[in-house]
C-alpha cells in the first residue's frame, strides 16, 4: 500500500531531515500536500518535493481532503498536540516530529485520546544502528552486568546556527528550550539500551540569552538493576562532542554516533565502524509497518511521554532542588 | 636545614610512593626513624630505606625522641586525627597521608587543636603539573569563562590490587571507601582549578562487596560563578579512565593526568605534553618549605577539611536522596 502523505509545516525538519528520508521511500510512499503557516513556504516545499503536491492553506482542510491518507507534524514543539488531536478526530493517521508535546502533561492527555488512528511519535534514535547494536551488545551480556553510565554532549550552536535561528526555539513555549528539544533523543537511546530512568537529581544553569531557555544541565540518574548514570550537557559550546560510555562488569562501551563507532574495552578491545545512518528512512519504514496493522513499539505516545517526563524530571530537580521520580510525573494526570 | 624525619606507617605509601621521594631529597631531608604496628614491618623498612634508621615500638616514643624533627604519617585513614594531635602535642611538625580524617567530623576537630607546630597534609594533586597548567590557563582566562565540568574515572582495581587487599581499606572505617580515599584528590585538583564546591547532589552504589563500600558515584556538583559539573567514578571497573573535561566559552580543555596531556579544543586545537610527574618529592619540598616559616596554602588543613566535605557532601547525597551543602557539613563542628 502506497501511502498519501500530507506534509504540515515547511521548515527544516521538514526540507532538510524528512523530505530526503521520503525520496528514498516512493513505494511506501507519496507527498501529495503539503500546509504551512505562510503560504509562501508551502509552495517553496511543494517546488522542491516535486510532482503534484497540493498546497493547503489550512491544516483541517487538509486532514479533511482525500488526496492524503496520513500527516507528517513537523511543527512547533507545542502545536503538537493539537494538531495529533485534530488528526485523530479526523481519523488520519499522524507522524509527529519529537519531543511529542511542551510538557509530560500535555503529552499524557494524548494517551486518552478517543479513537484508533495510528499516532506515530518519530524518534529517529531508536532507529540508529550504533545505538541499536549497542543494545543487542548489552542484552546479550558479553559485558556482563551495566553498572553505570556517562553521557556527554558538547554542541556548538552559536548564534547563527539554523535550529537557533528558529523564531520558536528562541522564545521557546516548551520546557528547557535545546534541553529537552534534542535530550529527548539522548534519553530515548539510553532508555532503549539500558531501560526506564527511575529517578533524576541535577543541575542547570542559563548562560547565553539567544538559546531561549537552561544551555547546560548535568543529570544524574538511577535506572532499574542498580544502574546509575549521568547526562550532562551544553548548548553553546565551542566544540562539539557526543560520548555515551557504559560501564559493565566486564567490559566498556562506548558509543560515538557522529562517527557511528562502538569501541569494546573488554579483554579484546575492538572498534566497530557502522552504518552512519540518521534513523530518519527507518522510522518512516516503521510508521508504514505501523500503517499496515503491526506494532508501534517504537514511536508510541507511551514511549514518547517516557523520554518527555525523564528530561523534565531533570529539569524540575535543576529548579527545586531536589531528586524527582519519573513516574510522579506520570501519574500527576 | 636538613629536617630528621620519623616514618609512621610501613605500608604502600611509604614504600613505594614517599620513600622514592625523599631519595631524591636527600638535601632536605633524612630518614632517622620508623614506627609501624608490626616491628618487622618496620625493621623491613629501615632496611630498605638504607642508612642509619632507628626502628621505634611506639609511636609516642619516636615523637619524644630527639632522633626525628618532623613525622610522615602514612596510617589507616581514621588513625589520622589523634595522631596527628599527638604530634601537635608533642610539638612535632607533622605531614600526613589524605583524606585527613574518617569523616568531617573528624577533620574539623583538627582545626582546633592548641599549639602552632606545622600540620601538612600531604595531597599530591595540587603538585601535579597537568594540573597547575589547567589551572593557569583557566585563571588566564584564554580560554573564556567555565561553563561546566566532566570528570570521568574508570578504575580497574580488581580482587589482587594491592591496595585493594590492605585490610584497613577491605572494612573501611572512613566514610565511601574507596571514593574518598582516591577522590579527595579528584576534588583537590578540581576546587584549586575551579574553585570551591557549593552544593552535592548524587547518587552511588556498592557493586562488590571485596571495595569495602559504594564503589560507584555520580556527584553532580554546582561552583561559585553559575559552574555546574560532574563527577563520576567507578571502582573495580574493567578498564581505566581518568578525563577531566572543562567547557569555557572559548574552548574546551581535556586534561589526562595518566598520559600527562592537556588537548584544547579552541579555535586553534592543540596538545600539550607535560612532565609525568606524581607530585610526592614536589609535596615533600613544599612541607620543608612550610618548615622553614613559609605559608601552608597547599597542605594546610583547611583545604583538606573542604575536599573530604565535598566528598561527604556527595556520599549523603547519595544516601539521604537530598541536594547537601558543602557549607552545612563545615558549620556543624
Amino acid at each position: 500500500m502506497k501511502v498519501n502523505l500530507g506534509i504540515v509545516g515547511a521548515g527544516i525538519a521538514s526540507r532538510e531531515l524528512h523530505l530526503p528520508a521520503l525520496r528514498r521511500l516512493t513505494e511506501l510512499f507519496k507527498i501529495t500536500a503539503v500546509n504551512s503557516r505562510t503560504r509562501r513556504k508551502a509552495e517553496e516545499f511543494a517546488k522542491i518535493a516535486g510532482g503534484d503536491v497540493e498546497v493547503f492553506d489550512s491544516y483541517e482542510e487538509m486532514l479533511n481532503s482525500d488526496v492524503v491518507d496520513a500527516v507528517v507534524l513537523a511543527v512547533p514543539i507545542a502545536l503538537n498536540p493539537q494538531m495529533i488531536e485534530a488528526a485523530r478526530k479526523a481519523n488520519k493517521p499522524v507522524i509527529c516530529e519529537k519531543p511529542v508535546a511542551a510538557t509530560t502533561k500535555e503529552a499524557i492527555r494524548l494517551l486518552h485520546l478517543p479513537g484508533n488512528t495510528p499516532i506515530y511519535i518519530a524518534e529517529n534514535y531508536r532507529h540508529i544502528e550504533v545505538y541499536r547494536k549497542a543494545e543487542i551488545l548489552i542484552k546479550e551480556g558479553r559485558l556482563g552486568k551495566p553498572l553505570a553510565f556517562s553521557w556527554l554532549k558538547w554542541v556548538d550552536f552559536g548564534q547563527d546556527n539554523k535550529y537557533v535561528q528558529t523564531k520558536w526555539r528562541q522564545t521557546p513555549q516548551h520546557i528547557g528550550g535545546f534541553i529537552s528539544d534534542g535530550g529527548v533523543h539522548d534519553v530515548a537511546a539510553l532508555r532503549k539500551i539500558l531501560g526506564n530512568v527511575e529517578e533524576v537529581s541535577g543541575f542547570s544553569e542559563k548562560n547565553f540569552d539567544y538559546l531561549g531557555a537552561e544551555n547546560s544541565a548535568v543529570f544524574n540518574m538511577t535506572l532499574g538493576s542498580n544502574v546509575i548514570g549521568n547526562y550532562s550537557v551544553v548548548y553553546g559550546a565551542p566544540a562539539s562532542l557526543n560520548r555515551f560510555e557504559i560501564v559493565c562488569t566486564e567490559g566498556i562501551v562506548q558509543v560515538d554516533k557522529d562517527e557511528a563507532t562502538l569501541e569494546i574495552y573488554s579483554s579484546d578491545r575492538e572498534k566497530l565502524f557502522l552504518n552512519k545512518t540518521d534513523g530518519f528512512a527507518e522510522e518512516f519504514t516503521d510508521f508504514h509497518r505501523v500503517l499496515e496493522g503491526q506494532i508501534n513499539s517504537l514511536g508510541s505516545v507511551e514511549e514518547a511521554v517516557m523520554d518527555l517526563a525523564t528530561i523534565e524530571a531533570g529539569l524540575i530537580s535543576a529548579k527545586e532542588k531536589r531528586v524527582v521520580r519519573v513516574d510522579s510525573l506520570l501519574n500527576e494526570s
